[in-house]
């Protein structure tokens, strides 16, 4: 198998649909195995999203526009589909944003393949436009630090915080990436993935040692969202917020990487975004392997909510904006 | 095996000895499996602290002052015994305290087991007093915050942190506290396991999450200390750092739990503290498990250092200071 979530979109995407089926890499399994799963109805994408075999907003988005392809032709009630797939998390704006698109689209009587896949098409284009634009704050020779996976498979294709980062690569900038593992999922293992496939140099760190690597020199934050409120306000991976306050704390530009389609502007700020709690056996657990004592209670918020004061702009398709100019978006 | 690491002192502790060996609990096999490991020599022990078999810088001085007694037992040459042990780790001023403890103790006489077992009794001694001057600061319904284990596996017994969380139980005040799990090594398991024994309600969160807990509402944060110098810039586990930094922002205060033999006057400032570099395999593998890509680059710090000026104050035997009071212990 050839795979190659390079940027170039040639080889293989996080989610795509072929002879009937949506098909998806399963992340649970990577970066060890490349296994790629397939899906007949939009019950078994919404547990494919629900159980992190797809993650990162865009892709849940993407994946739930094919959901709603595969309730189409299956002739199911494309409300309750709908319903369902909505149900699947409640942080990622994208989910909501994809599913009420597909809906506009079928009953516009839109073909439902062509759809799912315009709208997985213009999640890539858009994540170009984000490297292209985000490309600009990376100077030759920058450490940049970077959180969970924003990558191509977090996107479809490209990514949103690595969109930049590829594109600085591309244009033959010497730089260096700070990769955190994050905790529980360990989804810095794919970012890790990712950079090594594209020869881009960095190192994989602990989430305990990002303040101390910020401290010894890093020019640069960029990180993904999942939801980003009217007032700029950014729910993203836990440990998000960490790092923004001791970046402001340290003079370091923190910049969010994300599509419209992540912002969420009918949410006043962060304090009315839903964080989703996951099971304790994220924490306690680390593959089949018990790491915490018996009887142990762990909490596990997936997300954490960023205030707009310790971002210093958002990098979208549209261009770079800084929390005060979200309105503009509503034009 | 009746094990009770609570405080009372009675049944068993990280470290001690009988009959002509030097005993200890494997801290790497806890909270799972409690085995008792021996050794005949002080070659054996400084690999034990090294291998992390013990930890905690309390710990690894009384093991260290053990393996002195070995040493003499065993009419090695002291002065080279020394070296040995003060090579196993760099950070942990308490190895080197107690090291040299040992060599004046027995230039001056005294009888090996008797001086290596009245050094480890006065660990639990302050530890005590820790406890009694920490607990002046938690107040009824408070919700603290730690990282680490700074309990009594790191400090013989009782503990340095844990010390006023123990003994603000005991008091009867109704208490909570958040536990950090602490990767790469994730020794936030053992204090989770230690706060379980004593019946002390905790929840167990990522490193992540720290942030996330602190801005939903802690009232102080307590954690130990691998070095302090004398301008107060205090070296400890990495993730430290981190949470001092949001602690400030967000007007926690935040205090570091730690005996006398911690400081080190003769490091004017944390930027003359060693930092150990611990291998990529703690963060690559989880137990026997690979967890990262083929081929990628990890780095480990095993500490941080929090400038004085993020540290409310300190906690020790002797009172709590203030970070521009420690100047005082020099009388």
């Amino acid at each position: 198998m050839n795979i190659c979530l390079n940027g170039t979109g040639t080889d293989m995407r996080a989610v795509w649909s072929s002879g009937g089926k949506v098909r998806m890499i399963d992340q649970r399994r990577l970066p060890h195995d490349i296994v790629v799963v397939e899906f007949k109805d939009h019950n078994e994408v919404a547990e494919a999203i629900r159980n992190m075999t797809i993650r990162g907003a865009p892709s849940i988005g993407a994946a739930a526009a094919y959901g709603m392809y595969l309730a189409s032709m299956n002739k199911f009630d494309i409300m309750k589909a709908a319903e369902t797939l909505k149900a699947s998390r409640p942080t990622a704006n994208d989910l909501f944003y994809a599913v009420d698109h597909m809906i506009a689209e079928l009953n516009n009587g839109a073909d439902p393949l062509i759809a799912a896949d315009s709208y997985s098409d213009s999640i890539v284009e858009k994540c170009s436009k984000i490297g292209e634009f985000g490309s600009s704050l990376i100077a030759d020779g920058n450490k940049i630090m970077t959180h969970c996976n924003a990558g191509a498979l977090a996107t479809v294709d490209i990514g949103t915080a690595l969109a930049p980062i590829r594109k600085a690569h591309e244009q033959g900038k010497k730089i260096f990436v700070y990769v955190s593992e994050t905790r529980p999922r360990l989804q810095g293992m794919l970012t890790a993935w990712e950079l090594l496939q594209e020869g881009i140099p960095h190192s994989l760190m602990t989430d305990n040692a990002s303040g101390h690597f910020m401290r010894k020199g890093v020019d640069i934050i960029i990180t993904g969202a999942d939801r980003i409120a009217a007032n700029g306000d950014t729910a993203n991976k836990i440990g998000t917020y960490e790092k923004a306050v001791i970046a402001k704390e340290l003079k370091i530009p923190f910049y969010i990487a994300a599509p419209v389609s992540t912002f969420d502007l009918d949410t006043k700020n962060g304090d009315d975004i839903v964080i989703e709690m996951r099971s304790e056996e994220e924490i306690t657990m680390i593959g089949d392997m018990r790491v915490a004592p018996a009887g142990v209670h762990a909490v596990n918020p997936s997300f954490d909510v960023t205030p707009s004061g310790y971002i210093t702009g958002f990098i979208t398709e549209r261009g770079i904006l800084r929390p005060d100019e979200i309105h503009k978006m509503r034009n």
